[in-house]
């Protein structure tokens, strides 16, 4: 089982974040990645430079053109009269009815400002100087972790961040730029007819699941915290099942504030019956560590131990699979939580340590 | 002709705007309606506690919920964990295709910050204690403006602030939360059967355009700065003319950088001639001095010269005419640009001094 790591996405270094109204530092930090591949070190991850697969399986989700603005926004923004630090944005399109419904499809702002505000849709996107090379690299990485699956691997984890999930296929969000869990979908589906991803984040990928939610080749499941009050906040809800072909191929299973081990667990085999009846031919797994009680982010009561058993039901289905980072905030939990999980997950799915 | 002012308006006093990604105070500040009275004053205004007309005509162009957040927005924020010092949105819904489609036109989130996010469009509406009952008491002013018309007046200006012409039906946007120009010209429909909105403010009106983009018996027309690289950003392209039966009955006139009183003024013609093609009953001015060449946010070279001679312009219509405050940040330059304004108005109007 391969465990990949690219040192280049650690240039991501931003310095502001807005939490309730005022800005902070962010938690989606370099030090996540270096404590993360740390605690993996010892199962056998690799630190390395990938090769690149080029911007071609990227844009097999991604709209080139927000590709291009992630590319440029830095320099362009830097442009602008007293600039801030990094890229923010500040004013969004209208989503409702109107005559800038075209803005939907396409920006027709030419100006950084504009561009910022569409292709960019909350406070925790900040962009600096080393951001689009960093989600390059965290993209690469999971192409990697893909292409290991191509070869014949049975499993691989892809050590990815910036994280993916909330990225859309023309909007960052949530601290994701690039789905690096869709564009692994994409790629694993030149081998693999159906593709499963169960996302254990506990925010729900609401970039995930609007890149697949039409089609049928692709399952997308959640659980995590009910968004009603909680980020992505418009999307993850039980209702929210698929629509035309891709109808049934969506699950959401949201958990109340304070939800225990237990109720963690049981939503989670629920998911990976789900997987199965999917008849799924390949699994990647939106891997956060998040949900733990001591996570800065959290609203339940997970533990350390149920990531442990967690590893255990996900390396029991017999299936190629896919283990993709995704967020997770606290640097002691995710040290426990995620050389658990990997450990855990390798025992059951019979691969040797 | 009646100039109207309620102090109660002076209760938003917003610390924070965000300007290049950095966080400064804001221009739309009690300051420049002080400003503004007392400029206009001399032209008879008169400081008056409003009489209430009621949500009424408020929710006759705004959604119900929209206003009910207005209401309640800042004690929730304010119950927040370490909440910053105003409602500030920090995520906002996906503008494209996906299965959030549904927060377009009602808001799933019950949580405040989904709620802001949803209703907030942008950094420039900072809400605190006293905002929503100086917006309320802005689109009050506006209606006591449109009542002085329907009670006979041939001219009436509202002194509105915080301005309205970026609100929309449910989203603040721009330092607007109810659009003023609309809410009148909504008022207006009960006894004129056509009504023209036209907007020289150098920012296009979008929320005011979006209002009545699909209708017929309201026309919007404005003059402003290309929005390709200004604000609105998403809206006020010359290829916007209305939608279904409103097909015609709007008009966008960007003008480019730089351009000077000569090439605003003509603009300016173009849509008052618009107006009368339209066979407008009632003329409603959205009226903002922010193309002044002083103004800290303006891109034109437009003087005060220009204002003088554009209310020579405007009130040469013969139409009934509200003149209603939008936008203008320079306090010397308003204080400059209005007076001369209404002056002029007045005198081509015929009406008394």
């Amino acid at each position: 089982m391969k465990l990949i790591f690219d040192p280049a996405q650690l240039a991501h270094r931003p310095t502001q974040y807005m939490v309730h109204g005022r800005v902070v530092a962010p938690l989606e930090n370099p030090d996540r990645a270096a404590t993360l591949a740390a605690a993996l070190e010892p199962l056998g991850l690799v630190r390395e430079a990938l090769a690149d697969a080029g911007r071609g399986p990227i844009e097999a989700v991604h709209a080139p053109d927000y590709v291009a603005f992630l590319a440029e926004a830095y320099a362009r923004f830097q442009a602008l009269p007293n600039a801030g630090p990094e890229v923010w944005p500040n004013v969004h399109p209208y989503r409702g009815a109107g005559p800038d419904l075209g803005a939907r499809g396409r920006p027709r702002p030419t100006g950084i400002l504009g561009r910022a505000g569409f292709y960019l849709g909350d406070l925790s996107c900040a962009m600096m100087a080393g951001t689009f090379e960093a989600a390059y690299a965290s993209a690469q990485t999971a192409i990697a972790g893909a292409d290991a699956l191509l070869a014949g691997e049975r499993a691989a984890y892809a050590l990815c961040r910036p994280p993916g999930h909330h990225a859309y296929v023309d909007r960052a969000s949530g601290f994701c730029f690039f789905n690096n869990a869709a564009i692994a979908a994409e790629r694993l589906r030149a081998r693999f007819g159906r593709v499963a991803i169960a996302d254990f984040d506990t925010h729900h990928g609401d970039g995930t699941q609007a890149i697949f939610y039409t089609r049928d080749d692709v399952f997308y499941g959640s659980v995590h915290t009910d968004p009603s009050a909680y980020y992505p906040h418009f999307a993850g809800y039980a209702d929210e099942i698929g629509h035309g072909a891709g109808e049934g191929a969506n699950l959401n299973l949201p958990l109340p504030f304070g939800a225990d081990d237990a109720a963690f667990l049981a939503a989670n085999e629920r998911l990976a019956q789900a997987v199965a009846a999917f008849g799924a031919d390949v699994l990647i797994l939106s891997a956060g560590w998040d949900a733990h009680r001591d996570d800065p982010l959290s609203r339940l009561a997970v533990t350390s131990a149920a990531y442990e058993r967690l590893g255990r039901l996900w390396g029991a289905t017999g299936l190629p699979t896919l283990i993709v980072q995704e967020g997770g905030y606290s640097l002691a939990a995710i040290a426990e939580a995620a050389p658990a999980f990997v450990a855990a997950f390798r025992a059951a799915a019979g691969l040797a340590a």
